[in-house]
């Protein structure tokens, strides 16, 4: 082989939901579809994990990538309003995995699109909520082992703006854009700073 | 562990450059960048390869994926027209990967559809060339392995369409799109059908 060994995406990270990681996981629940176990703890990792912690009861995995919907105007909006994850006040998280249904996947671009913003505003909707909401989005579809999601998402914030991201949750869940959603479940961490 | 072990993506392919396969080579040429190492044979494997093959040179990966940028209308034409890989008359191919570079990826959805169909008429080009050419497009970006390039398509067609082909190829790489193209490699084989 002239190749080098292979070396891990910089853009991947893996969720191992166990007994270690900085997050202590306070729910999990499924808002469709099949659930995750409840774990004591989420790991988050930039990068892959060869052997499974002891402990570990699920693995998800997704790769940050590029933007697939947002146009520059609202990419532009985005960029000038939203923070990073890791703020010292956001010690609250959700860890949102969702898969989409064939149906979605079958459409074109400009038929997700149409969607996505024009009938259900999600980046609108998103963008009402920064920075109070700092957010992740890993793309798990395309990896080379099947996954059990198409997303996961993640999210931190204070806990005084915890009343606003069940609001910005709930408001993307009525829309259009989530009948396509075929399993989604929801996982809320704290975390103490020492 | 709560999950059964991994399974491949069943969209996921392996191309192996070697001394196996069905395809003998005929031609290795760097269009941009570095070029692949020469090989006798390529084989093409729906799934991924543990251990590479003896006197394997390299190994690509990729993905077939939804649409990125076709339109309903562009995706209706292209799906009356195209024909599968493999029909027997088509014994020439080509494996073409391609990496596209930063500022590519860091432009916006409808950024990146202006230059692909707007500015360069990706879709129509190759509207032109259906059926004569078949085609399969595999995404690599996204995988959790880094990857020498971004998509890996294979193109088949029989001896009587080569003039065309390379009359496509030459179309592509002459549109604004291929400016943010930094390597390509075009692999040509044939195929003895026996």
């Amino acid at each position: 082989m002239i190749s080098q060994g292979p070396e891990t995406n910089p853009r991947l990270f893996t969720f191992v939901g166990g007994t270690t990681g900085l997050w202590t996981v306070t729910d999990v629940k499924a808002v469709i579809g099949e659930s995750l176990a409840v774990t004591e703890r989420l790991d988050i990792i930039n990068g892959s994990v060869s052997v499974p912690p002891d402990g570990s009861k699920w693995i998800l995995r997704g790769a940050t990538s590029n933007e697939r919907y947002a146009t520059r105007s609202e990419k532009d909006l985005m960029v000038a309003k939203q923070t990073a994850l890791g703020r010292p006040k956001a010690t609250c998280a959700a860890l949102i995995p969702i898969r989409k249904n064939p149906q979605w996947w079958s459409l074109t671009q400009d038929e997700r699109r149409t969607i996505f913003e024009d009938r259900s505003r999600h980046v609108q909707i998103g963008l009402r909520y920064l920075p109070a909401v700092a957010r992740r989005l890993h793309h798990c579809r395309d990896l080379e082992e099947s996954e059990p999601f198409d997303f996961v998402t993640l999210f931190d914030y204070a806990p005084s703006d915890s009343a606003a991201f069940e609001e910005m949750v709930a408001e993307l869940r009525a829309s259009e854009e989530w009948k396509f959603v075929e399993r989604e479940v929801d996982i809320r961490m704290n975390r103490d700073w020492d």
